[in-house]
């Protein structure tokens, strides 16, 4: 038998004691499949007197995850704390340069510091696992990283962030305002502290484009993303994509084109009788596409304490099973910098926007779609009591760019109140 | 840079040329990825002269596999000729003998040799990796061993012949009888030279086993499955499903209970909103329940030469990164013997029988299952013409075997013509 792989965690949140209950609740289990013990030498938290529902008396406590991550008797620094630079990024680089392999769920210090993060590691020989940082307890990194190595990826796609999805279902469900559920969603403790990082799509950013540098082998390149937020949507918008056999989803595309890599994180309208179209609440799935493979997918819950502890575990068995590799699956230093591309790729939009309720404003809006090489492919005016007519267009397949030029031509048409909502409707 | 890792393939069939494929066209992407060269020494097939629409005349013959399976510039075996016997068998323990890796796709080799060849592999210091085996290109075997290895697994199902489930989802869309279906598909080249190997539920038993043992690290046990094929399935039961909210799928079912391994491949009814119940075709799907992460959904083309080869290759890809694990991910020397147990997990069933048309006859039913401890939760008899009256049962949650004997006592009542017919309502 191996000698034990000693843990130190520094994080005691809701991941974190999901670790310490695996590890105490299948220390045999685990021991069978990696061959070895799995112990915990020492936990860092900011209040070690919290009552959490697990003992921690058993383990060493250290006030500084620093200190934690550069014990003797810590073989894996386990970062469970969050957040893309401070304390964790510290005690991750402090834990590296003291010859110990990193496991957290930190989406955002990848995503920001994922590449010299990476350098750091593979020039001291260690590596960094983050299974937990991408889609909870669904094995992504894995799948896509070894399951899939044998495929030139032509497309990664998923709903990232569960709580964008619980408030765009539940919108759904409920026909309550994109305010209301908002409000909801915050009494029931589902957004961050900063919510932005939810609804403003960065948390499913940080994931993306940490798939998009395993996919294609290119540098993470979260600061090119193009993002957009859920803010936007309204009931109507639920209801009209609905109604044309559509659900909206906070939905992550990434591809590598000829012009370079595209990476999106915004609301797109999707079949609602496609798997992502039928994700419902806090649940999700990404979709991996492969020249040989074809079409994966993949769905589980996102978030959690279960779940999200599950893959950290995963990439504990891995590094005690000596199951090692690059951090994004190549050497970081032979990463490509890839060249942004704004999204091209063609796709059908669903448009709404307020116009103003007088003789030939609708054959205006038409004229600047047509001048800019638009074509409409299904196009709805409201009933309505106010002096703004909501107006509905499908257009055929565009590049958004075309689509922009026009919505910017349409506010000099003096007829278009405030600004038009604009949704990619993704081919899935 | 490592030296190139040297692959001996045998069998070019669909998969045999897609691995060449990917080779071929991939090899840059491959080295990147794993910091090697993958290159082909050798092949071996039935037929030298048969056209593949890929070259092989840069690659060293072998008429026989088991002299590919030992020669000295052959690093790693690829085995992909099938069978559970035979020249596949015997090229494999060449192969390990000789000191190479093994990849196969090869099922029904592992179900019924797994243990054995396991041994021999570990014994010789050597892998054998089989991604292919089970769900096609799905990184199904890599998800259960690695990426949700620390979990306690509670369940696993799987929607894992495509072939079945394209003859099911037709039979619902167009409305034709099973043999009509049976023919269709036949005549497609869907089906295998041994029919019985998809229809009887033997070739989705063979990849339940090697999950089960996987999941729960225990020895395969293949023989000691539930099998029950899809024949009898008519429309008539498709449309009274699909009534009721279901559909028909051959569904496999593993679980551990305190009285043993259950492992059952059956014609199954699951809610047809269920991500199991959307699935169309020949696309697979194998749900695996954790106690930590809940429930994963993995879902992708189960068969093709693209998806195929792509199993293969990740396993090829492992081995050229020094990925190496026991075979069935912990030593097949500690792998339990597990005591089969007959599925007693309380379900509720979906009964079908012919009643002759006489008084008291559906009376006499009902009593033999209220005798057996059978309640009914819904009961149908239809209109009909003939002598014999079509009813259709739903039962309340109760055990197989209890069902079994009402059944077997129902043909003492006299009133039922032929076998009833009983389809578990998994709850997915």
């Amino acid at each position: 038998m191996t000698k034990p792989l000693r843990l130190g965690i520094a994080g005691l949140g809701t991941v974190g004691v999901g670790v310490l209950r695996i590890v105490r609740k299948q220390s045999a289990l685990l021991t069978a499949r990696t061959g070895r013990a799995i112990v915990i030498s020492a936990v860092s938290a900011r209040n070690r007197d919290k009552d959490r529902g697990v003992p921690i008396t058993g383990y060493d406590w250290e006030d500084n995850p620093v200190e934690l991550a550069t014990r003797d008797d810590v073989d894996v620094f386990v970062e469970l704390m969050g957040g893309a630079d401070g304390p964790a990024k510290a005690a991750t680089e402090a834990a590296l340069k003291a010859g110990k392999d990193v496991v957290t769920a930190n989406k955002a210090m990848l995503a920001v510091h994922g590449q010299a993060l990476a350098e750091l590691a593979e020039g001291a020989g260690r590596v960094i696992r983050y299974e937990a940082a991408v889609a909870g307890g669904i094995p992504v990194i894995k799948s896509l990283m070894e399951g899939l190595a044998g495929n030139e990826i032509t497309r990664v796609m998923g709903v990232m962030n569960g709580t964008c999805n619980y408030i765009l279902t539940r919108m759904q469900s409920s026909g309550l305002s994109y305010d209301e559920v908002f409000e909801e969603a915050n009494k029931l403790g589902y957004l961050e502290a900063d919510p932005n990082l939810d609804v403003g799509g960065i948390d499913a950013g940080h994931k993306l484009s940490i798939l998009a540098s395993i996919a294609f082998g290119t540098r993470v390149a979260f600061d090119a993303m193009e993002l957009e937020g859920i803010g936007r949507i309204t009931i109507e918008d639920i209801r009209q994509a609905a109604d044309m056999g559509y659900r909206i989803k906070l939905l992550g595309v990434s591809r590598m084109t000829g012009r370079g890599l595209e990476q999106r994180m915004s609301p797109c309208l999707v079949p609602c009788a496609s798997p992502l179209g039928q994700l419902e609440g806090g649940t999700n799935m990404v979709v991996i596409e492969g020249d040989s493979v074809g079409q994966i997918v993949l769905r589980g819950a996102g978030a959690g304490e279960g779940p999200t502890a599950s893959a950290v575990m995963a990439d504990v068995c891995d590094i005690a099973r000596g199951l090692r590799l690059p951090v994004f699956g190549q050497p970081a230093a032979g990463l490509k910098q890839a060249t942004p591309a704004v999204s091209a790729t063609p796709a059908a939009f669903y448009l709404r926007m307020a116009l103003q309720d007088k003789p030939g404003a609708l054959a205006k809006v038409a004229a600047v779609l047509g001048q800019n090489g638009i074509s409409i492919n299904r196009m709805r005016q409201y009933d309505h009591d106010e002096t703004t007519a909501p107006v509905l267009i499908v257009t055929h397949r565009c590049v958004r760019a075309d689509l922009d030029r026009a919505i910017g031509a349409m506010a000099e048409t003096g007829v278009v109140e405030g600004e038009p909502v604009a949704l990619r409707i993704e081919e899935v």
